[in-house]
């Protein structure tokens, strides 16, 4: 893409209510805009990251049998009630509207109920059994305070799946499959050597949930760390399991982080509430198993904001940059277009700083908007044999040749 | 995909206060769930449908210099205020609510003000103009009655794309460019040859407004058709507008017709509430002239239920269908599975029914379900020298042999 095409200009100054970090930057480098607090609207930067997360997340859903859906924000008083969560007593973040003829409606903060409730209709017998329903749809909560950028918003993303299990063997296996899937996710984000299993509280059904949470000072979250075996524990459990789960150690090293996925058992909370059965091979009538597995895109974008930006601006792991070049043309020459050309022919996505402006505003915009590579095309680089080509997060520039360039740049 | 894996259940009967053929078949056919009247649920099925159908609208709309991005449900209040378009009073179908401090917001059942506000921030100059930006986001109107199904619902995906122009000569270069890829949108919905360009009440700015719309018996519009030019008046602006404004021809057939997609040129209405200006070439400031161009990809989908299921059930065209095969396996047979794997591994998207159902029973889901082409593989039809295959949309079959059926079906 033109760079003199896109709509969305770089700014020197974030909001001055802004106060975090990862909304300071994609503001700034036009990715996201601030409706209000804790409610952000995603430009076409800031989409093109958003749904390359999105597609990383579908692909290890749908590799453990994820289907994908689409529920609804609005949502029917009745079907909360059954679960005593329509009370905003029981649940203090509720967004409420109502009809024309004053029914009360809900804005979705999360979707067991909905889809607990809807599955009645599809799962009868052991053969509808297991089955693994997902969305990437949008959630409201109504956040007292909202100070985290796109970290926690009123307003966000989220990837929730539930599995729906004949019994606690086949919800095991399948909660195994979740977190490796979970791992895959945010390794291919950027984010797996700072991202830790941790142990949190679990409810009845089962001794332990797990969140992912990822170190940053940014974080909402403190987390214990075993080093022996990296995983964490969870704050709200440290009273009770001081320890290592899985190897006992007692050295456990406290660190601030964000928590960037988590996975529940949920026993038969909710089929109990909606009596999800189903027959088993005997004939007998059993409860379905739940468990329910999230992470906000929106989220982790934010968190690769956070924990891979440097002083200069954001920078993008290549799995989810919003382009994989960032081609400068200093000064005019022909030869610029005839390199975006041949870059995009090759299946490379460019953006091309074609803007009359000068040298050190378009580094600075390289630096802020944080794509992978940096490709210069200049007299200079020209007569020094080509174009200059430096890495985003590297200091060390070369010249090659534009012969070379595709080459360099796809493997 | 394995039918035996997909969690939706197709069934004879729709529940009984669902009034719209559309939600009907969709229903009964495993593709929509029904949440509330005017919300409804996107099953696996019918979220391949609606993506395929925003994949067609984005295609055309990237073509015409679109830019996309994502808006928020969430509203300022101080924003609408601009317009005079905040109070119930003015706008009758607002859906309001609260944060916890009791600041009011708003729902977006459109966004033309969020959109201009936000793009104070990016246009300056004439060098930042034209630009086009759309979403495909979900919209909340707070309707009086809702009983046309996926047509007009209470929370719906609607793809709005909004124009900013330097004058009327850019605008109106622009507005031409999008009647004509609406045009291609409905052609390749296979809407093309039901739907009319049709002449509306057009504002301050211009005359008209146009719409498109699809003749249907369960449309809530009436145009009148100019059957010499191909192009329709609504019924709103008939009184004064009697002829073919193309032609002048008075005699026009009168149809009820789904509006589909709309275009409008708003003029400096947005601009002017807003202070949204730009520099000319010679340093004079200016307002920037806007156009907004909807459409509803579920109000597609159901217009495409409508106007092409018969009396069996839905008849998907090959563009927007779920899967381009359903591979129906009668009685056990190992062939079906390697006909499975041929045809996927041509790229070929199969609905394999594998399920140990009878025959009957797996026509009439093929029927219901509407997926374009049907390959029936059973003992009979490998005596006959391959596989049994029909159009959803014909009468006809055939048997081919299994070498031949994925050239059949790739050209």
């Amino acid at each position: 893409m033109h760079q003199s095409k896109l709509f969305t200009k770089t700014r020197k100054e974030a909001p001055k209510d802004e106060v975090s970090k990862n909304a300071q930057l994609l503001i700034r480098a036009g990715f996201i805009n601030k409706e209000m607090a804790g409610v952000y609207s995603f430009l076409p930067l800031g989409l093109k990251v958003l749904n390359n997360i999105n597609n990383i997340i579908r692909e290890e859903m749908n590799a453990i049998g994820g289907q994908e859906l689409f529920l609804t924000a609005l949502q029917d008083k009745k079907v909360w009630e059954k679960t005593n969560r329509w009370s905003d007593e029981v649940v203090d973040n509720w967004f409420k509207t109502k009809l024309k003829n004053d029914t009360e409606l809900g804005l979705g903060f999360t979707h067991e109920e909905p889809l607990t409730n809807l599955m009645k209709d599809h799962i009868k017998s052991f053969r509808d059994l297991p089955m693994y329903p997902y969305q990437i749809q949008t959630k409201f909560r109504n956040e007292a305070r909202a100070k985290s950028g796109i970290m926690r918003g009123r307003e966000f993303l989220m990837k929730d799946l539930y599995s729906f299990s004949k019994d606690e063997n086949e919800h095991n296996e399948f909660y195994e499959k979740a977190k490796q899937a979970y791992k895959n996710i945010f390794s291919r984000l950027g984010l797996g050597d700072k991202t830790f299993l941790t142990f949190a509280s679990g409810g009845t059904f089962s001794k332990y949930s797990h969140e992912f949470q990822t170190l940053s000072e940014a974080g909402e979250d403190i987390i214990y760390i075993c080093d022996k075996c990296s995983v964490a524990v969870n704050d709200e459990i440290i009273g009770e399991q001081n320890s290592c789960p899985e190897c006992g150690n007692i050295e456990l090293r406290k660190e601030k982080s964000i928590e960037v996925g988590n996975i529940f058992s949920l026993g038969t909370k909710f089929s109990d509430a909606f009596e999800l059965n189903y027959n088993d091979e005997k004939g007998e009538e059993k409860r379905v198993i739940m468990g329910s597995y999230g992470i906000g895109p929106g989220r982790a974008m934010g968190t690769v904001v956070e924990v891979l930006s440097d002083e200069k601006g954001i920078v993008w792991p290549e799995s989810i940059a919003p382009f994989k070049v960032h081609l400068l043309s200093l000064g005019k020459n022909e030869d610029a277009q005839k390199i975006y050309n041949q870059l995009t022919e090759n299946g490379i996505e460019v953006l091309f700083d074609d803007r009359d402006k000068k040298a050190g505003e378009k580094f600075a915009d390289f630096d802020l908007i944080g794509i992978p590579y940096r490709v210069v095309i200049s007299e200079k680089s020209l007569q020094a044999g080509g174009v200059e080509f430096k890495k985003r997060n590297s200091e060390d520039s070369e010249i090659i040749s534009v012969e070379d360039l595709v080459s360099k740049i796809k493997f």
